[in-house]
C-alpha cells in the first residue's frame, strides 16, 4: 500500500488526528497559530522522537502562511504577503554569521509549471556574492548571496542534491536555502500556502520525489527549506473522497495531478512573493521598494 | 444540479449506456469501430433527433482516434498518427470546392498549458494563402490556407467566436477547421485521443467554455472541429468516484483540472500531429516529409 | 538606390537638415521640444503638402518621448514614464466620444524580439469591452477597450492590416490605436523613445515593412500610432558611417539588424511603460496604482 | 585602443594576412580546407609559440563547419550537418577512456536570444549518467554523459566556470565539452559556421565575455570547446567599414550587437544540429534516427 502524501506538516498533524480521532495534544509536537499583518501564521514543532514518529517528520520547525488574497486584488496583499514571508524567514535564518555567503537553490522542472516554482523564485532573488567580491567598497554592507537552479535528473543526469552538493563544497555557504514544489492533500491549499522549514529538504518530498534530501546531514550546515503546494496528487484526492487509506491506481501508472486552472499565473505570482521576501530577509538594510527596483 | 461534463460523443454514449443500463442499440446513432495503421479509430454517428436527445450532441459525425503510443517511442507512431488524422480528416473535408480558401481557427487561452493545443495547431499549420495569391504563378497548386489563433475574451475583450466571424466575413473561406482543448470524462483519455467532427463546435463546450460557438448556423460554412481531451475536471472525477451524478463543489467554487503531469509535452507533441495531419489533408500534392522541412 | 530608412519624423527632419544644409525653419513643419515631469518630449506637426514633402510623412502631430532613464534604476521613472506617455496620448485621443469602443492592434511578430513591442503592448493593455458588455452596472464608467494581437503573414496568411481591418468591420469602434516596432537611423534611440502620431500607420513602415497601412482612409476611424524604434537595419548604420545615401547590401540581402545586447528585458519593459500609459490614457477614471494590480 | 574582436581562429588568421599583406604561410600555424557530405570543413592548427602570437589563440586545432544551407530546405541538411559535426567531433575526442564520463556545459545566458546557443544544446544533449547508474543491465553500453547550463554571473552571483569547476570536482569527468556563442568579425559567418576546438575555452571570449576560461590547465581534463558565432559587434562592424583597427564607440559605452532578423529560429536551429552531433560522437551506438526519437 502507498501512503496517502503530504509534504507538509501541517496535514500531517491533520492526518494524525483524523486516524487517531485525538483531541488531546499530539506528544511531542507543539503547534501555535499566529498573525503577520493579517496573514495567518500556523507553527508547528515537532520537539522530539515521539513528534517524528508521530508525523513522519523530523525534528524541527514547520511554518505554514495562508496567503489567501493573492490571486484576488486586495490592495497591498502582495507587500503584506513579502514582509511576513521575510519575516518568518528572518527568524529561521538568525545566529548565521554576519556577512557569510547564503546559497538558493531553486530546485524542480522548468518545463512542468507546477514543479517550477523552484527555478522560479531563482530568478526572483536578488544575487550579491559577485558584487561583494568585485566591488566590496560600494556592496561591502550586502550579504554576500548566490543562486542557482538545480535542474533535474533527466535532464542534467546529475541529481540535484549532487549538484548543491558540488556548489557548497566549492562556496562554502553559511547557509543553504532549498525551495520546491510540493504535494498537498489539500486542494483548499494548493497555490496559497507557504511551508517554511528549518530542516532542509527531505528525501522523497516535492513534486518531482527527490531521492536524497539536503540536510545539515548531507551539506554540513543549516538547510531552511521553502516549499509550495501546487499539486494533489489525483491518487490522494481519489483516497480522500472514498475515505480509504489505499491508494488507488487510477490510470495504469500514469502519474495525474490536481492543479488549479490558472496554476501557471499563480505560480509566477508565488514565486515573486517568495523570492523578494527570502531576499529581504537576506538583506535587512534594502527596502521593499528598492527590492522592487532591482529584481524587476 | 450541474451535469457530469464530457465533450466527447464517445464518452456522451458510455454515460447513456451506464444511465440506461441499456445492452442493445442506441436508436439514431450508429457507433463503428475501425483501425488505420494500427491506430484505433472509433466514429459515432448522431443520425436524428432521438440520437440528439439521447447524447446530448448535435447531428453529424464524430470520429475518435486513439493515439497511445504517442507518448512512447515506438519509431514511427508520429508519422502514422499524422497519417490518421490526415486520412479521417480528409473524409470529413471532401466536397469542398478546389481552390476555395480553408480557414483554421485555434481557440484557447496560450497562457493555460491544457487550454493551449488550439494556439499550438495554428503554429504547426502550413499556411499559403498568402503565397497562393502573391505567387500564382509558383503555388497555384496549393490550397489557400489562412489561420489564426484566436485569443480568449479575457486578454481581447472579444469572443473568440466573433473574432473568427469577423474574419470569416472578410475572408469567406468554404471551410472552417475549429481546433480546441476538451474536457473528458476518463482519465485514460486524456492527451491520448483526438475528436474530429462535422458539427462545428457547440456553445458551453471545451477547456474555456465558449459561450457562443462556432457553426454552420453561425458562419454559414462547413465548420470541422477537432478537439483534444486535455483535462478532467476535478468535480467530475469526484463524482465518477463516488458513483454519483452531482458534482461536488470541491473548493469554493475554484476550478480544479486533472492533468497528467507532463502535460506540456504532451500538449506540444499532440498540436505537432494534429497540425502535420490537417496540412497533409489540405495540400494532397505535399510529403510528410516535405512538410517537415516546411513547418520545423 | 534604397533610402536610408527611418521611421521617425524627428529623424526625418533631422535628414532634411542635413542633406540641405538648413539652419531655417522647415516650410510646413512646426516643431517644438517641451518636457513631462522631467521627460523630454518633441512634437512635430507636418502643416502642409510642403512638409509632407520635405519629411517623405503624411500630415499630422508626431510626439516623441525620450525615456532615458529605464534601463536605469532611477526610482519613480517607471511611473513618470507611463503618466507621460498617457498625458501625451490623452491629447492624440481627446474629442473621442463618450463610451466608444477603442480598439488596441498590437502588429509585429512575437517571435522576433525587436518586433514583438506590439504584441506585448496587447499583452498589458487593461482590456474591458467584456466587462461593460456583461455587467454594465459595474462597469458602466469605463470605455470599452478590446485589443488583439494581430500576427504576421508568414504565420497566418493574411496581412496584419486585414485582420485589423476584418475586426474594425464588425466591432465598429470609434478610433484605433496601432502599436508596433520601427526602424530607427539613431543608435542612440534604439529602445529609448516613443513616438505617438494622430496619422495611422504608413504603408512599408515597420520592422515587419507593413505593405498596406492602417490609416482613417483604409479603416474609416481616427487612428492613433504608437511606434518604438528597436532596430537600426546594419545598412544604415553603414550607410551612416560612410557617409553615403546609397545602403551598402552587406550580406547578399540577408537582413542585419544592430540591437542592444539587452534588448529582451528593454522590449519588455517598454511595452509595460506603454501598455499601462495606453490604458490610463483610455480610462481616465483609473489610478495608476489601481492598473498595477488589474494587469500585473 | 580596444582591438577589433573576433572568437574564430580562422578570422584571427585572415586579419594577419590583411594587417601583414602576407601571402605566404604563416609560421607555426598549419591550415586545411576539406569537406564532409558536401559541407566544408576548414582546419587551423596552431603548432607552437609564434603561431600563438600571430594569432592570438592558444595551440591546438580549431575546426570550422560552414553550414550555409541550415536556413534554406534543402532536404538533408539537417541529417548531414548533423554527421558532420559528429564526425569532426569524434575526431577532436578520441582517445578518451571507454566508459569515461563527460561533462556538456551549455554557456551563456538564456533571456538574451544570441546568447542562448549554450543553454540550448544543453536541452539537445542525451544525457545518460543516471541512466548508466541506475540501471547498468540495460544501459551499460552507454557512455556516461552529465549536462548543464551554467548560467551567468548575474543571475547567480558565481561566474560560470567556478559552477562548470565545482561540478567537476565533484563529478570527476574524463572530458568537458564548453558550448558557447561566440563574437565573429563577419557578417556572413553570423550563425552559419561551428568552430571546434580541443584547446577549451580562453578568458575574455564568447558573448559574455568569459572572466576566467575552461582549459585543461583549469579542469584538469581534455576541454573541447564548441562556438558559434552569433554576432558581431556594432564596433567591429564600423571599424571593418571605415578600414580602422580603433573601435569607435558608437553609444556612449551601451552595448550594440548586429544579428540576423530570424536569429530566434537560427539558434534554436543550430542547437539542435549541435546537440545531435555531439549526442551522436559520444555514443557511437545511437543512430541519428534513434537520437530523433530520443531527445524530440
Amino acid at each position: 500500500m502507498r501512503m496517502r502524501r503530504t509534504d507538509l506538516a501541517l496535514e500531517a498533524r491533520e492526518l494524525w488526528q483524523e486516524r487517531t480521532g485525538a483531541v488531546t495534544a499530539l506528544p511531542g509536537v507543539e503547534a501555535r497559530d499566529t498573525t503577520w499583518e493579517g496573514i495567518p501564521v500556523n507553527t508547528v514543532k515537532v520537539l522530539d522522537r515521539r513528534g517524528e514518529e508521530a508525523l513522519g517528520k523530523p525534528r524541527g520547525s514547520y511554518v505554514t502562511l495562508t496567503l489567501e488574497g493573492l490571486a484576488g486584488r486586495e490592495e497591498d496583499i502582495f507587500q503584506r504577503a513579502v514582509r511576513a514571508v521575510a519575516g518568518e524567514l528572518t527568524k529561521l535564518l538568525q545566529g548565521l554569521p554576519p556577512g557569510g555567503l547564503v546559497l538558493v537553490a531553486g530546485l524542480g522542472n522548468r518545463a512542468i509549471t507546477p514543479d517550477a516554482i523552484g527555478p522560479k523564485v531563482h530568478e526572483n532573488t536578488l544575487v550579491t556574492r559577485h558584487l561583494v567580491r568585485q566591488m566590496p567598497e560600494h556592496f561591502g554592507d550586502l550579504r554576500p548571496v548566490a543562486s542557482l537552479a538545480a535542474e533535474v535528473m533527466g535532464t542534467t543526469g546529475v541529481e540535484s542534491s549532487e549538484l548543491v552538493r558540488a556548489v557548497c563544497e566549492k562556496l562554502q555557504p553559511v547557509c543553504v536555502v532549498a525551495v520546491d514544489a510540493l504535494a498537498s492533500r489539500s486542494l483548499k491549499r494548493l497555490c496559497r500556502t507557504v511551508q517554511l522549514a528549518d530542516t532542509g529538504i527531505t528525501p522523497g518530498s516535492g513534486v518531482g520525489n527527490h531521492r536524497m534530501g539536503l540536510t545539515r546531514d548531507t551539506l554540513g550546515v543549516p538547510v531552511i527549506a521553502v516549499g509550495v503546494p501546487t499539486v494533489v496528487e489525483a491518487a490522494t484526492l481519489a483516497a480522500d473522497l472514498l475515505c480509504t487509506d489505499d491508494l488507488p491506481d487510477l490510470n495504469e501508472g500514469r502519474e495525474l495531478l490536481v492543479t488549479p486552472k490558472d496554476i501557471d499565473s499563480q505560480v509566477r505570482d508565488l514565486a515573486k512573493v517568495i523570492g523578494y521576501g527570502l531576499s529581504m530577509a537576506l538583506q535587512p538594510g534594502i527596502s521593499l521598494k528598492e527590492l522592487e527596483l532591482l529584481l524587476s
